[in-house]
């Protein structure tokens, strides 16, 4: 399990079982897929959205085996999509080892993204969650391809500016931080304002993510992240750091490599400098930090309980991390 | 409507509603969403998956609205699949226009499948089918990748035989006739033996329409096809045709060409030259006969009605059918 969790050994228990019931659900389907698949979950990452799903869930009435399969089908709708993305952004590496698109090709990764978005709704129908439920899953999922199209469409243009920066975020990676924080606590049976303030809680922890992510594309070491550095530049994804300092670009000297595309590793490490010449990772930051002010002022109206005290930790940690 | 209808007014009247229903749940998305995806409905094809939910539907209660979704979530189900098709086998065409991989590109083309997924469990969610029924429709939606990943697997290798070949296409191809015939039936109450039959019926007629299609990628036109002619061969899938003249290619000198990949023009020509010379398409034919046959025995054995008679004719029509 993620070293994040390493102080909670209450959730990394209840991680692992999620863990093992992924597996277990990937195992029903064949061979070569099981071979292509369970490497991924080995390595699963940090396993944040399960994680929420539980802690949030404990504000209510918690079933345990209910709410480690409800967290199981988040984790596997999380992969399903990062091997989706892993396509589009023809990425080699996805949680330090080879990407199922490199190591199957783009159509095979195609269809096993399919295979295990199915699996996400196969598994909602054979438990007794609630259609409302199944209905917030699907239209999260929505929301995330929708944000991916969009920002797959801003490529290589100066076009995206702060507004349009977080659309793309609210869709892409905040709807589905709001989907964990919301639908293991509905089934739970929390009141409506308790749902609502946890899904304003995952949104802000969402925004923040992205943009610690975004700012590690800049100043991130390939193998803490277990991805490639630059990445996203290199991809042409013009991220918060960019928009941030474009701002301040008066002279045009970032705008005018900007207007490339495929930059050569100069024009990489020349548009980084000029990022944090023009405080695009400074900037960034603090809005990072002020996402992360809101979740935590969100987390302070929850009732006290050891959930609170370890959202809070744990949010702490991500606006820190390196990985 | 697709001229198939012609003769069965009520049915077409049926399936124009199916249509609208369909462009209605795409409306909801984004502009540039409908705008893509619109086209192909509006070329819609022949439905025959939502007109074989109706008419087995018809064995059972027939709730018009409630029949009508659900025969366009399977149809939207079908589209999705063919979107992600058409990334994989880099098809130009598809109903006749340009296709969404090629319009769009491949990155969109992922996202827009996946999007169109997530409609249809949404669409399932906001009515009150049965749990079975989700269960179904994701297994079946499993089904269908795993035909796909093992046919891709197999491209380009002399490897597919008579077994695996029929595999492929029970996943790829049969799954989702299965569920449009059983999936209606099942919603209607209809007894248990008469939703099996149906089953049975539907897997019958997909795989002799797979394998009629598969004879018409040998001697069809692009035009009528909508699609190009020969485009499982350029792409590596050694369909049934190839599979039974390969059983009397004795000098070897079909087996020699196939060992290849990336055929020229003059090797696509002489594969097929090669494929008519040693009865491939004639014995592909009697294959699709004798599934045919089958579907006919399985129709007969269902109470007498109209759909009944009208599922014969369509059966007789597919078999037949150069488009």
């Amino acid at each position: 399990m993620s070293k994040v969790w390493d102080k909670y050994p209450q959730v990394s228990k209840e991680l692992e079982s999620v863990k093992n019931i992924i597996k277990e659900n990937i195992k029903t389907s064949e061979k070569y897929f099981q071979d292509s698949v369970i490497p991924l979950v080995d390595n699963g990452g940090k396993m944040l959205r399960a994680a929420f799903l539980l802690l949030s869930a404990k504000f209510g009435k918690y079933d345990k085996k209910k709410m480690h399969n409800l967290a199981a089908i988040i984790e596997i709708l999380h992969l399903a999509t990062l091997i989706h993305d892993d396509i589009i952004d023809n990425s080699k590496l996805r949680r330090g080892c080879e990407s199922i698109q490199s190591k199957y090709g783009k159509e095979y990764a195609v269809y096993a993204g399919d295979i295990l978005f199915c699996q996400c709704f196969s598994m909602l129908s054979q438990d007794d969650y609630t259609m409302d439920n199944m209905r917030s899953i699907s239209k999260a999922v929505k929301k995330i391809c929708m944000g991916e199209i969009k920002q797959n469409y801003f490529r290589y243009t100066r076009k995206v500016d702060l507004k349009k920066y977080i659309r793309i975020v609210s869709g892409k990676t905040a709807a589905l931080f709001v989907l964990s924080f919301s639908i293991g606590a509905k089934e739970a049976e929390c009141d409506e304002n308790t749902v609502k303030l946890l899904g304003r809680i995952g949104y802000n922890i969402g925004m923040a993510f992205q943009v610690v992510d975004d700012l590690l594309d800049y100043d991130g070491e390939t193998k803490k992240l277990g991805k490639s550095a630059q990445s996203d530049l290199k991809q042409g994804y013009y991220t918060l750091p960019i928009i941030l300092a474009l701002q301040e670009d008066k002279s045009g000297e970032l705008s005018n490599i900007l207007d490339n595309s495929n930059f050569n590793e100069d024009e990489v490490k020349s548009i980084v400098d000029l990022v944090k010449k023009y405080n695009g990772l400074e900037k960034a930051r603090k809005i990072a930090e002020r996402y992360t002010q809101r979740a935590f002022n969100g987390i302070e109206q929850l009732q006290d309980c050891e959930s609170k005290d370890i959202l809070k930790q744990i949010v702490k940690k991500l606006i820190n991390r390196c990985y």
